[in-house]
């Protein structure tokens, strides 16, 4: 894959910003703070940002567009700086190859939303817009954690029966949660969480699922971390959703045995065991 | 994969039935009326069905329990026989081999419900009752429509993202169609429809999926179905479908495409085209 030619790449900050109709946050979650500390007073507070990343703070259990808003420090009398995200099921290598795709944007500015939708949209681009940036947000980080299940389920051969009830009984978790955050659980029933969360799931590059599928042949967390270039979010992520669903009061028990798997030392079967073996119930997804 | 011991099979309906506390109902749909009213006045009022069959009889635009029930002409003043469905994501090859599984059990009477999920609990299946039997039952036979299209896809190799896209938008679809049917949105975003629609969307082994790959790959409907064995619920399902979206006023524009594929020579591609270049919109989900 070879970058356009009015693409031009740089590690200066300055020069990235100078400028600048719209920028495009790419940044792994926990360094995110940093960088747009160092952005602060150069940026126009006219200028949007768009974020793609998806994860969530550890230690501050805050969403990239709040980190961004924090670092910046804009001026809280000043009109607001139109910050949004865009998300979705779209996996880099194959929008690179033009293959078709659909994202979501959200942001609290319907105007910025629309004007973002008409960037983005090409013929083989469809961008549709959603007001509840909290819940695409979260959605787009939290799948993370539902990644790693799943790949645990590829590592152990389970079978495509067992990844489907992840993947629904997954969302029914994220919806919990998102809900009582504050989101929409229409959000979570749309591209930015099912969507997104069946390419998660069942793309082999997805770098969580990965992460999932080494565990489930056995290898532990700290090995496969030493063994990998990428940053994988959801492994910083399962921690802050436990500490998440322990403050809103919420049932999370496939989140919970992926944080025990990667943390506490507890073996993929037995989880899967304990989670197949629980109180047989009435369906609840949300 | 061999038959248990105690399982024994027979072509004699009499025989199958005589003596049954349960009968589970596994007949391709449209042949399901024909079958069940040979059973008439051959089984007690008191003996429950269970039907897991997927899919719609194309001239009446019934369910199968609702064929089920009009065949065997129960007297309508005693107390109802029980019936009720199974679904989610289960193939069958995989729940043969006891890979862990989910299913829903639905039906209008909560003691059978709770019955049959007991009945079919055990280490490797999950059961969860639902008191929507409409939208179990709708969920499973629409999603055949979308796990065409799913296929179609996978012989045009547009990659997980557009697959993804399929599952969630096409999702919003079955969700539209069942709501205004009287069934409850949560059953679709539960295993009875994003679960068997992952399943059937992404598993190779899929039926309706294989014949979309077919169709994809430039194979002709006709020409396909003469060289399966098999009963591709999907393709009648569609026609009901497309009578079902006038009747009920529904905009299904993905399953309107299958059908255009499947029985009005639309080529793939500028179906795909069509789909990618439709107004760009606002998510909504149900």
């Amino acid at each position: 894959l070879t970058l356009p030619d009015a693409v031009r790449v740089t590690n200066d900050l300055r020069k990235a910003l100078d400028g600048a109709d719209l920028v495009v946050s790419a940044i792994p979650v926990q360094f995110t703070r940093d960088v747009w500390k160092k952005a602060r007073g150069k940026l126009p507070a006219a200028t949007g940002i768009i974020s793609v990343s998806k994860g969530i703070e550890t230690e501050t259990m805050l969403r990239p567009t709040q980190l961004i808003a924090e670092a910046l420090g804009d001026d809280p009398d000043a009109r607001p700086r139109p910050i949004g995200v865009l998300s979705g099921p779209t996996i880099a290598s194959e929008l690179a190859r033009g293959l078709p795709a659909t994202m979501i944007v959200a942001s609290d500015f319907p105007e910025f939303s629309a004007r973002v939708q008409a960037l983005f949209a090409c013929s083989y681009l469809r961008v549709y817009t959603n007001e509840d940036g909290v819940g695409v947000e979260l959605a787009g980080a939290l799948k993370n954690v539902i990644a790693i299940a799943a790949g645990i389920l590829d590592g152990l051969h389970a079978g495509f029966n067992a990844k489907s009830a992840l993947l629904a009984r997954g969302l029914a978790e994220l919806t919990r949660l998102g809900t009582a955050m504050g989101a929409s659980s229409e959000t979570f029933f749309g591209l930015a969480g099912v969507g997104d969360l069946a390419t998660t799931c069942f793309s082999p590059e997805g770098r969580n699922r990965s992460l999932g599928e080494a565990l489930g042949r056995g290898q532990k967390l700290k090995e496969y971390l030493k063994s990998t270039p990428f940053v994988v979010e959801g492994v910083e992520t399962s921690r802050a959703v436990i500490a998440l669903g322990r403050k809103f009061r919420v049932e999370m028990p496939i989140m919970e045995t992926v944080h025990a798997v990667l943390f506490e030392g507890l073996d993929p079967i037995d989880g899967i065991g304990r989670l197949m073996s629980r109180e047989q119930k009435a369906e609840r997804v949300g």
